[in-house]
């Protein structure tokens, strides 16, 4: 296990596929113990997902590292009697099931926090466990649609767009996160758990930031901008010679540096340009103009020429080129999984530095269905 | 203030526009007090990025409703001593200056824990306090493009897509609050605080999820997919008579039913169909198939007959349609912030529901530059 601020504490994993493996993966992150219970032969359904390396999936690799497992039917009273004894050495307990499904095996949070007053529970769930739609079933692809992101990601006029990852759980298994440690310290005082009851769809609403504010001042709702800022220009990405370089000139500062650059004082003194709200305005003749001399050089010669005059940019990097970036390295954002059947796998590592804890370059293997029965059991005494 | 688990505590807020900001406004939903020090004469640089209603900016209110002011010359020897009166009562700093503005200021980390070995120090950084680049400035859209989330939002051989909100930001305000959190929870067992550094670039790393999968497994980097998932299918946006629907059937079972709404039996049984894996990779004819039987009935009409099959499915809102769905509204996910300014404002709401507290329909008002000074120095004895 890795060490650090939640080293001691005990989850256990209802969760399956993303959100909720998400939010136990940050957690194991962060030291605590994490058993994942998974049901009895088929186990966490993205066991299943590919892609696949040697008949291993590489999806559930990414995100259970670390972890332990317990095939457990929650329906069957011996295996309910070690969840049971489960549930009263846990800190937290975490599931992503459809609301309901814990009433009906008898485990709702009613029942949990009269038994086990000190467990926290944190349900992630599409809709969350109140409101109109609380059983109706999401997933990510659902939630980004109804949620507004996708309304105001693509290029305008064009086919819906999706974010190229599933923020939908990924957010979710976030905030479900900081309410769990936000219950731990809690706890501290009161020596009570309390139950965390995180929706998707509420996710994809605290995630619209701007949009909301344009939209509660206009009365308009914002479409997509392509790879533009909505309201910073420049603030995009542009033309260069062999391909896109992201600028951002975030104040008339940064553009009078960027205006140096290209060598191009009309633009500067170009009364459409002269305020961040003109240049916003006036975006796409700005681009035109921007790219007119963009196109002379390559994008990493303009990278130097930019970070020389100290103006934000960049190059739009490929998932290839993003994880060996020299930086991305030394970051330690890529940290390796050892297995016995497909050998080291590299993934993401943790993007929270504590200066009280090491950060490992290596992060626990990833347990097979079951693979932790015997340990488990004879830690509980059974 | 709101009441919330972190009730009691005390953030001292030096952070500007959105990742620090952010963060700090979860956890005064969390129910801490915060204390934003601003720059004396101009504040936060986001009380001067539209939109604007009334001269104020929208967009510093959704993120800031519930902080107090203070403005603070941080090179001034009276106000450094108010500074330091602040942190002597802090439990948390957060600052989201350029790696090394802290330690000009002389109040890096080694100085603050040894004189405030309690206080917890989140910092939020565009490429985080070590690695060759910390130096660098960074925007959210240039960790948007160097991080990989561009190369594989869009479409295939269309122009870059850029994420429609500041995902850079909001997910390295997440991480630093889920940091805090386990740090507050570790300081009640050791007395002591410890550093928190986030990096906007590691951020998105760690939310690339199955791209970083698909790539380990392939060797090939992934691209834009549009509106579908790259390895669950049919999970995408159709087109119906009247516009686009989101349709998840992530498994056999959804998608026989799927195919039962459409009265489709033939794609239920077409060899090219039988997997999902089969079906990812014929994903174009599959759609053909799919929409040549949407398109003669509406969205609303697809939506019921989903509905009531069970098959996971959605419209995609806009922000507007959004932020009036009656799910929504019964989550609590539109509050409300009052001004004498501009009057009631609606902004997104805190998806963090707790069971052991309130979620309030409004929030506290947003102060102006500077605005609880006196009473604030009144607080400190001053």
């Amino acid at each position: 296990m890795t060490d650090g601020p939640l080293s001691g504490l005990l989850v256990v994993d209802l969760t399956r596929v993303l959100a909720g493996p998400y939010c136990t993966m940050v957690l194991a992150d962060l030291g605590a113990r994490v058993i994942k219970v998974e049901t009895p032969g088929t186990g966490d359904d993205s066991r299943h997902i590919g892609p696949f390396i040697a008949d291993k999936s590489a999806y559930f690799m990414s995100i259970n590292r670390g972890k332990e497992s317990i095939a457990l039917d929650l329906k069957a009273d011996g295996d309910r009697a070690i969840f049971e004894d489960l549930l009263a050495r846990a800190d937290i307990l975490v599931e992503n099931y459809r609301p309901g499904v814990m009433e009906k095996l008898n485990y709702g949070w009613d029942v949990l926090h009269a038994r086990f007053p000190r467990l926290i529970y944190a349900a992630a769930s599409g809709f969350g466990h109140t409101g109109p739609y609380r059983t109706r079933a999401a997933y990510d692809m659902v939630v980004q649609g109804m949620g507004g992101i996708m309304s105001i990601t693509g290029h305008p006029g064009g086919p819906p767009t999706r974010v190229g990852t599933s923020v939908g759980d990924i957010t979710a298994g976030l905030f479900a996160t900081i309410g769990i440690n936000a219950a731990l310290y809690h706890r501290e005082t009161t020596g009570l758990g309390m139950k965390i009851d995180v929706a998707m769809l509420d996710c994809q609403i605290a995630i619209l930031e701007n949009a909301i504010a344009r939209y509660a001042a206009t009365g308009v709702a914002p479409g997509p901008l392509g790879a533009r800022h909505p309201s910073i220009t420049p603030f995009a990405a542009y033309q260069a010679q062999d391909g896109w370089i992201i600028i951002a000139a975030g104040n008339n500062g940064l553009f009078e540096k960027l205006c140096g650059v290209l060598g191009r004082p009309d633009i500067f003194t170009d009364p459409d340009f002269i305020t961040n709200d003109l240049r916003t305005t006036n975006a796409d003749r700005l681009a035109h103009e921007m790219e007119f001399t963009l196109r002379h050089d390559t994008v990493s010669q303009w990278m130097e020429k930019l970070d020389a005059a100290g103006v934000p940019n960049g190059p739009i990097n490929d998932v290839q080129q993003a994880l060996n970036d020299p930086h991305v390295r030394a970051r330690n954002m890529v940290v390796t999984v050892d297995d016995p059947v497909t050998g080291p796998l590299e993934i993401a590592g943790n993007p929270i530095k504590l200066s009280a804890f090491e950060d490992p370059a290596t992060r626990g293997a990833v347990p097979d269905l079951d693979e932790q029965r015997a340990a488990i059991l004879e830690w509980l005494g059974r």
